[in-house]
C-alpha cells in the first residue's frame, strides 16, 4: 500500500503547489492568518477589523460582499502618515525659499514674507486671498509634470524637521499593514485627502501600493493647451475642488461613483466625519475607523478643538483607534 | 524508456494546467490567440491592433509595458455604442415628456414646448440657457440615486426610434471584443466620455465590463447636504465640467493620473482629436483609433463639417476604421 499512498502525498504537494499558483492572494491571506494585522495590538479594533473583513468576504454569509463592492477608502495625512507638519506645507515653504533664493525681492513681499519669517498670524490675517497668491506661485502656472518633478525632488531631499529622516520614512506600518490586508482579501483601496490629489500621486503607488487612479484629493483647475510650442496640461491659479468635510463624499462620488464599504479618518479637524458617516448610509455592512492622535510619546498628541470628531464616533459607533493603545509600534524607521 | 516518457508526458500536463491555473488570463489570450478579434475583417487596422498589443505585452522588447502602465480609454457614443440619437438627449426628451404628463403648463413653456415639437431651430436659439434650463430639469436638484434610479428605467423601457430594440443591445461587438482583449492583455479599460458621468455608470459595467470608477465624463455640480430629514448626494443645477475636446486630456489626468496608452474616439464632432493626440505625447509606445462611420447599410454614414478628426488621424498616423471594410458586423441582435 505504499505507493497509492506515496502517490496520494505527491498529489496533495501538487495541489498546494498549484493553488498558490493559482489564487497568490488567498495564498498570502493563508499564511497571513496568523496574524495579519502584526503591529496591532490585540485589542477590541484589531478584532473588529478582522471580524468585519472576515464577515464581507465569507461567501453564502449574511455580510457577503462581491469583490466589485469592496471599496476602502483612506484619508492620508494623520492616517496613513504623519502630519506635523503637513508634508504639503512643508513643501511649499520650501518652494518660497527657492523662490526668494532666485528672486531677493520677494522677500519683503506678502504673503511670502509671512511664510519665510513663519509669521502664522499675518498669513491668517491674509486669508483666502494669502493663501492662494502662495499656491499659485507654488503649486499653478506651470505645466502638471513640471509641477510633479518638484514634488519628486522635494520628498528626495527634504527631512521632518524634528524626527530627521525623510517623510516617506514616516508612513504608519499598522496601517500599511492594514491596507495589504484589505487587498489581500479583494478590496480596492483608495485615498481621499484634503491634500492635494496631484501631489500625493507622486509617491502614493511607491508607499501605499495604491495607483494614481485610485487617489481623490483636492484640486486647481487644469488646461489642455499650448506652452512651448506643444500642448501640456497646464496647473491655473484657481481652485477646482477642495476634498475635505462635505467636499469627500463628493470627491468620493465623483471618482468611485459606489459608496466606500470600509473608510478611515483622523481626529484633527473633523475633516473626516462627512465621509465616515456617509459610508454608514449605504444598505448593508460598512466599517468605520477613526485615528485618534493620543501618543505624545511615539509620535505626537494632540486633539480637536471642538471634538466633533470622537463625537461623532461615538453616535456612531465608529471604530477608535488609540495610537498608543491599540499600536505595537508607530514608525519603522 | 517507456516510463521516463510517459513521466515526462504528465509532467507536460501538469505544467499546462498549473500554468492555466495560475494566469487564467494568460491562458484565455492563448485560447483567444487562433483570433481574439473575430468580429473584425483580416485589415492592416486588425494587424495593427494585434501587433501593438503583442509589443507592449513582450518582456525584454524594446515596448514592453508593466501592467501598470496598460491604460485604454475609449470614447463612448458613436465609440462603443450607437450615437444616432445619442441615448441620454433621448433620456433627457423622455424625461420632458413625463414632466408635461405631471404638469401639462409646460407644453406651452420655452425650452420645454421645443423639446416636445422636436423644434430644433428654437432649441438652438436658446442657446446654453436653454440647455441648462433642460438639464436643470430632468438631470438636477435631485439625489444622485434618484437620478441614477431614473435612467435605470429609462434605459430598461426605452428602444431605438429606428432599430426598435433596447439602447444597451446597440454597443458594437467589435469593440466590445476589443475591450475584452485590451483587458485579457493587462489592460485596465476606461470610458472618457462627453456625455454625462453618472448617466454611463448606471450601464458601463454591465454593458462593458467596465465599473464606475473608470468611466469618466461630463459632471454637474455635486453637494453632500441634509434633504428630507437625511444627508444625500444633491445634484446641482450647474455644471461642473465639460468632458469634451480640450476638455477630454484634463478629465483624463483627473481621473486617471497617468497618460493613456491606448485611445479610441470617433468621427462626427472632433470630440476626441484633444485626447488621441494627448496620448502620443507619452515618452514611449501608444496607440490611437479612430472609428469613421462609413456604413450606410448596416448602420449610419455621417461625416465631420470640417473633416478635422481625419484630418489629424493622417497628420498623426492614427489607425483610422472604417465601419463598412473593417467590421464583419456592427450590431449582435
Amino acid at each position: 500500500m505504499s505507493r497509492p499512498s506515496r502517490r496520494t502525498d505527491r498529489l496533495s504537494v501538487s495541489i498546494l503547489l498549484l493553488l498558490a499558483l493559482a489564487f497568490p492572494a488567498a495564498a498570502r491571506a493563508q499564511a497571513a492568518k496568523a496574524d495579519p494585522l502584526p503591529s496591532w495590538n490585540d485589542t477590541p479594533v484589531k478584532q473588529a477589523i478582522i471580524g468585519f473583513v472576515t464577515r464581507v468576504t465569507t461567501e453564502g454569509g449574511p455580510d457577503f460582499l462581491p469583490v466589485e463592492h469592496r471599496i476602502a477608502v483612506f484619508d492620508n495625512d494623520g492616517t496613513l502618515w504623519q502630519e506635523k507638519p503637513a508634508v504639503q506645507g512643508a513643501f511649499l515653504v520650501e518652494r518660497v525659499r527657492e523662490l526668494a533664493a532666485k528672486d531677493p525681492s520677494i522677500k519683503q513681499r506678502q504673503p511670502f514674507k509671512a511664510v519665510l519669517e513663519g509669521d502664522v498670524d499675518t498669513l491668517m490675517e491674509g486669508g483666502e486671498k494669502a493663501l492662494m497668491e502662495l499656491f499659485a506661485a507654488t503649486h499653478a502656472n506651470m505645466p502638471q509634470e513640471q509641477f510633479q518633478a518638484e514634488v519628486h525632488q522635494f520628498l528626495r531631499e527634504a527631512r521632518h524637521p524634528k524626527l530627521g529622516v525623510p517623510y516617506t520614512k514616516l508612513a504608519y506600518p499598522p496601517m500599511l499593514e492594514l491596507l495589504r490586508y484589505l487587498r489581500d482579501n479583494g478590496f480596492q483601496t483608495w485615498i481621499s485627502s484634503g491634500g492635494g490629489i496631484d501631489f500625493m500621486r507622486v509617491f502614493s503607488e511607491e508607499l501605499y501600493g495604491i495607483p494614481p487612479q485610485q487617489v481623490i484629493g483636492s484640486s486647481l483647475e487644469e488646461k489642455f493647451e499650448q506652452h512651448g510650442g506643444r500642448d501640456v496640461l497646464w496647473r491655473e491659479p484657481r481652485v477646482d475642488h477642495v476634498n475635505d468635510k462635505e467636499g469627500k463624499p463628493v470627491g468620493n462620488d465623483l471618482h468611485i461613483g459606489r459608496s466606500p464599504v470600509f473608510v478611515a479618518g483622523n481626529v484633527r479637524s473633523g475633516g473626516d466625519i462627512a465621509m465616515l458617516s456617509a459610508s454608514q448610509q449605504r444598505l448593508g455592512p460598512s466599517f468605520q475607523l477613526l485615528i485618534n492622535h493620543d501618543d505624545a510619546r511615539r509620535e505626537f498628541a494632540y486633539q480637536e478643538k471642538d471634538g466633533a470628531s470622537l463625537r461623532a464616533a461615538k453616535e456612531g459607533g465608529w471604530n477608535v483607534v488609540s495610537m498608543r493603545d491599540d499600536w505595537k509600534r508607530v514608525f519603522a524607521y
